[in-house]
């Protein structure tokens, strides 16, 4: 049975540390692909094209945002930064996994084009604990309440159209998580379909 | 997020192993209750009611099979075997997950009666062994690849029934798997919604 690879995309709001979590995940592993960006960014000393990023000038880039060769991109201090879909697609069409991490909003243009990738939100633990607080106290005052409960349920809502949800509490636990993720998602039976 | 409960049943052939798997995941961990069965056979000495098996007579038995109380049943060496309903059903309620270890035949009648749970197959090795030969070479007679081909289909259509795949090569391998499984459902968001 040679296996399908698969895209597993790590996001979640600012600050939540997926970053950490991804790179504790590619310690010491080769069994997956991280997806490398496109960027009209010039080079920093010591990045190498195609190893860091794509490097690109602007006109480029734009002609293959009209391509719909990206999954997702964006506009950040002023470079354009975007995920080539040739360079997932072909990793997963060689039966090659690969790790996408990035915000909540390029998480669902990426969605939008590759719907049958894997969406894990890693959440902070004060969502819960906020929930948990405006669902059994009554100890604010009803502004903050409300404040916190339409925060909260923003969060949620992004939430929902993802596929797992990880509480990053503790990086060991967070991580053991998400490699039980990748392990039970190479099980998983429309995974195991012939390429 | 107090999360429903998780039934996670572990089902193949027989002699795949599935009874060591479970007995190596239950080992040193008392968060997943084992599902336990009804039976019309006497107690053999030691064994208690509730903790082995709830016995009963086969009148009992029958009157349960009528009022549909159990997810499965079946005739073994004259005697009757099922899984009481309310037992898995009450533990799920109250947020644990349980663990049925069962044949295909019981598993499909379970997932007709229970399809919200995780299926999770045991298979052989020689499964796909057989599979790549088949597919890759042209050694056997005619005869024997088509023999062949037919027992791999019909374990490969009893296959996609389930949503895990776990071949037990090694059983520190295969445990490895279920386990990662058991982690990873755990963080799915249809099974995080509130009781």
């Amino acid at each position: 049975m040679t296996r399908k690879g698969i895209l597993f995309v790590i996001s979640g709001p600012s600050g939540v540390g997926k970053g950490t979590v991804r790179e504790a995940l590619l310690k010491g592993r080769d069994d997956i692909q991280v997806s490398i960006s496109a960027s009209t960014r010039p080079p920093r000393s010591g990045e190498i094209d195609g190893v860091d990023y794509f490097f690109m000038d602007r006109d480029t880039f734009l002609k293959k945002v009209e391509e719909d060769q990206f999954l997702e991109w964006a506009t950040v201090y002023s470079n354009l930064y975007g995920t080539p879909r040739d360079f997932v697609v072909n990793n997963l069409n060689n039966g090659c996994d690969v790790l996408l991490e990035i915000d909540i909003q390029g998480a669902m243009q990426v969605k939008q084009k590759m719907p049958e990738g894997v969406f894990i939100f890693i959440s902070p633990p004060s969502i819960e604990a906020l929930a948990q607080r405006l669902c059994g106290r009554g100890k604010d005052s009803q502004e903050s309440i409300e404040e916190r409960l339409a925060a909260c349920e923003q969060e949620m809502q992004q939430m929902s159209q993802y596929d797992y949800v990880v509480v990053n509490d503790q990086v060991e636990k967070a991580l053991e998580k998400v490699e039980a993720i990748i392990i039970a998602e190479r099980c998983r039976i429309h995974n195991l379909k012939l390429r």
